[in-house]
Formats: structure tokens, sequence, C-alpha cells
């Protein structure tokens, strides 16, 4: 099983880039999957404009992330809570790829995880988050992971330890689980 | 009373750039408020980036933005809905806007328009916009007008007609009798 | 396949009870499943209290209920909308279910549909409806059906007809096929 | 300004009652408003049934409740949060009371509060609960107080102290400056 990570953050020092480098890491470890981290830093795209989509097509980044959207079985999206609600940079990438035919997000498993500073962890995010992939024909998985007071939580390799990588192992594993049989099924 | 219009939409000929339009006009000529709309194109942004608020502070559109909203008591938001969700524009501006200081949202009232081609009229996307503005101190009216079948309800000019006129003016009516209530009380 | 179909409404004549009776008719009747509705008046349960919880235990409606859904490897909830969200019926009944131990509703798979008399076809309640099944870990399918016009949409027996009995067949085709393969695979 | 203030919970020793009737206690103290505490157990409805509306009227219980709240200017609701979202409890309440004519929620404004034992304080059953308020256009206060580790942060005389009855005590005022101000302008 392929699954395709990304952070829904530009900020170098993300919590949410290290939350999802970590996962690829332990999918990696456990043999649960063959995972790629992509930094959207690499990806940049502008705001969604139709005008822009009807005069010059799709940019190349979306092409190239839609591609390795489309490769992938499963995806794991670790992002912040702006506002109390999706971040802009997880949105407009969506609505981007979105636009892409065929639509490669369409009947994919998605695992939604979010870290933050504060108390709640993005928690807010993360259901707000939810709406627009479910929109899109994305199943997302029902459990999802928000981790509290993500500034001290890493160490200086960028790993989790004690209860919180033993949480995020469950849940990896819970999820790669269920999509991957998925996976085999459409393989058969 | 003060309002300022827009629309979360970058596209030229934008249903509900015509929408915002629309609500500006109907305040001035009922005498409502003084009323102005301004096109996001001409306050355009790149993608939230932390790192870039820290090395190169906000951009000058988001300054600009905010000094229009700091002046006004209300704000009228006709916006798409995109993936079921806040289109990427809307989300992003807002996203910018909340890092000034003082943040210029904060106790604003706000009315939601919404405009679509479809049949639902971009309800989704009116309830999922709420939030972002809500969680930020933003007293969002409660009703708000989605208009389906956008693509021919507005004639050459922009207008709308009949029951669609008609049905804006009173939610504008309604609007701007609570905010400007609010407004008075705040300077007396 | 064994589905589970109800309505979150109690009235006789619910829009929404006729809605999932016809869903187990074209399931049964293109094999795609052994489908049983159920009407909620038969499991009619008072309002949440955990007092008479601890004092008395579950309700046996709740007890019999759950014990149904324990059974079923999917499930198929026909829902009003109630004031732009979630039925209270529905509301009422999912929180007495999440308290039975064990809580037969997690890994289930659910299809929400929804009838209404107006335009929107009750696009909100479904939204609205997802969040507590999601977080009590039931996998909810992206796709939903909204049936707007609902009043006069079934015939004398209660059958829907031409576009709409399609499209229905097609997204009970589409979850049974996605929802059987987990169920095959769970028993393998 | 008349305040009614109620919880979502129906258990005697709910800390949202407490939370609730907390308060009344400074709202009165302060001399904020004139404030009034009811306990839904006193307002037991069935679930919402659009056939025993009309053959029987709706509940002598919602008809009372409704008299209580036509004659407040603010409503405070502190409520629990069950699976993720809206008690049913308060769901229940909110659709019989929408059916009352004249609706006595129109117009009113509205602050959530919410207690819980755990670490998130009930944060996305706020966020759910405002939905069917807005929806039947009642102003829903921006900011909401979520009280976490609720087990143990009321005194034995139901009181809060510390950070907490201040951190109440502020956002009491900032409400009822709100709403008093809006009662005083209708009232002229």
């Amino acid at each position: 099983m392929k699954v395709l990570s990304f952070a829904g953050s530009l900020r170098k020092e993300s919590s949410n880039k290290k939350l999802a480098r970590e996962a690829v890491r332990l999918l990696d470890r456990h043999a649960l999957a063959r995972a790629e981290f992509v930094d959207l830093k690499q990806y940049l795209t502008p705001l969604y404009d139709a005008d822009q989509e009807q005069d010059e097509g799709l940019p190349e980044a979306v092409i190239r992330l839609g591609a390795k959207i489309a490769e992938a079985d499963g995806l794991i999206v670790a992002t912040p809570e702006y506002n109390g609600s999706i971040s802009s940079v997880l949105k407009n990438t969506v609505d981007w790829v979105s636009r892409l035919q065929p639509m490669p997000l369409a009947g994919k498993h998605l695992l939604l995880l979010s870290a933050s500073p504060g108390g709640w962890g993005g928690i807010r995010g993360l259901w707000h988050s939810r709406v627009p992939f479910e929109a899109l024909g994305v199943h997302v998985f029902p459990q999802m992971m928000s981790l509290s007071g993500a500034g001290s939580t890493f160490d200086e390799a960028g790993r989790l330890s004690g209860d919180r990588v033993q949480q995020l192992q469950n849940l990896l594993s819970a999820f790669t689980g269920h999509a991957a049989a998925r996976a085999e099924l459409e393989a058969a």
C-alpha cells in the first residue's frame, strides 16, 4: 500500500510537517505502507482563480501534486487550525486539485492529524477540514489525532516519544489496515 | 453607517461579485448605509505563510484591506461555495487579516450572501464560512441569502429583479437596522 | 451483506420513512443486500438522562435497537433536517445507543439519505448529521442523497420513479459495493 | 435586561446546570441583568413527533418554556457535548420550541457555555450547537466559554473561583453589554 503524507502549512518549522514526517517514519518502520512525505512549499499555487484556470490551464504544481495523489492508495494530512477552521493552504490545495480530470481524490482514504501549541490540539480545525474532502468523495477515517502542546513534544530529530508515539502508531495501524484492505480488493 | 462589501472570488464575471455590488447599489438607493465594493483582485495575497509574515511582515494588500475593514461598521461578503465549503480565496483573506494588530474584524457585523449556478445556491458554503468569522469575534447575521440559478438572474447591468431584489432588500434592511443600532450606541 | 435501514423521524407518513423503505426494496430487488427496515416508533426512548441510565440501566428499546445494529454490516439512515441541523429523534437515538457496551456503531458503514418537501432537500441536516456518527467511529459514506420536493415524489405504493429511483439505486450499489467488501474481508 | 439561563442536560448533578446557575449568580451579583435559572427537568418533553403535534398540539411544557423565553432579552445555555455534537436534550427542546407561533427564539441574543470533565471542555459541542439557533434567527454571541476539568472546578456551593470566575464574569459582562444595548434600542 502506498501512502502520501503532507502538511497543511508552509512554515519550515511547522509542527504539522514534523507530524506528517513522523507518520511516514512509523509507517516505514512498522512496514505498514510505502510512504512518502511531500512539502507543499514545493507545490506552491496561487490563490484559486477560475479565470487563470481558463486562460492558462491548471498550474504545473497542481498537476504534479495530483499525479502523486493519484498514485497513492491512502493520504495522510497533518494540518494546523487557522481561526477555528481549515487552513487556507490546505483549502487552496484542495480547491485546485479538485479541478483535475480525472479528479485524483475521489475514493481515496484519508487520515487527518493535527498538531498545535495550545491545549485543544486543533480539534476544531480537524472537523472543519473533513468537509471539503468528504464533499469530493474521500473516505475520511473517523478517528483523527490532535496533538496538543506540540511545541515541546518532538525531539531534535523530529520524533515523538512515549504515549504519543504509541497513539500515533495505533492510529496508523488502524488506518492502513482499513485502507489497505480496500486497495487489495480493488487490485483483485 | 459604513458598509464594506466584497466577494470571496477572484473571477472577473463572478456572480458573487455581482451580488456584492448589487448589495451596495441597494444600500445606497434606499439610504440604508454608505457602502463601498472592493474587488479582492485588487488586494491579492500569497498563500498564508508564517515564515513570510515573520521575515517580511504582513503583505501591503492585507494592511490596505484591514484599514478598509477597520473603517466600516458592517461587512457584506458574497461568496461562492468551493467543494461544499468556504472558498479558498475568502479563507486566505481572513487568515491574513486575522494577523493584524489590532485585528479589525473583532466585533464587526457581517452579512453573508452566496450566489451559485446550481440549485442549492451555495448553502453549504455559507454555513461553513460562518465559522472562521465567528471564531474571530465577528457577529455574523443569522439570516443569509443564497441565490440559486445565478447564471441567469442578473440583467446586463448586473441588477437583480422581481422577488429576488425584494428579498435582498429586505435582508439588507434587517441587517443594517441591526448593525446600525450598534454603531450608534458605540458612538454614543 | 446485512443492512439495517431506519428514518430519523417518528411521523407515520414521513417521507424519510418512505425513503428508508424504498432503499430496502431496491437493495432486495437488485440482490445488493439482505435489508430490513425498522421504525423508530417501535423503539421509542425517553430523552437521554444520565441519572435514568445509572438508576434503571439502558432502556429496553435501546438494547433491542443496539442488537439490530450489531447484526448489520451496513446502516442506512434517511433523516429529516430540523432547524438546519440533525433531527432530535436521530440525535437522541444515537446518544442512547452510544452508551451500549460494546458500542455497536463502531466501525459500521453508514449511508445517509434525506427527503424534504423544500428545494434544498435537507442538505444542511445531512452534513450536520455526519458529525456524531463520525465521532463514534462510523464510516459515513461520502456520497449522500438529498431528495427535494419529496411531497410529490413517491407513488401510492411509496416508490420512487424515473431519475430518482436510478440515482438511489446507483448510490446503493456504490455503498454496498464499498461496505460489502469490508464485510467479506472481516469475515475472511 | 432579563436573562433566562438553562442547561442542555437533565442530570441532577450536571456540571452544566452548575455553570448555568453560576452565570445567574454572577449576573445578579454584578447587577448585569435580572437572571433566572430554569431546570429542563421541569419542562420535560417527549421526542419531537409531528403526529403528536398535529393530534394533541404542543406539549404544555413547551408552551411554558416558550413563554419564559419570550419574556427574556437574552438567553444563556450551558450544554454538554454528546458524541462530539449537540446534546439530544438541547436539540429536542429547540425543535419543539421552534414550532411555537410566534417563535420566541427569533432575534434573541444567546450566550453558549459548556462544562465537561475532559480536556476539551465540550468545544466541539459548542460549535455544533450554534447551528440550529442560528438557523432560527438567534444572534449567538461569537465568544463562548468551555470549561474543561469541570469535575473538580466547582466548590460545594456550586461556585467557580479564581481565573475561571473572572473569565466567566468578563464574558457575561461583554454579552450583556452587547445584548442589553439592543434591548434598550428596541424598547426606545
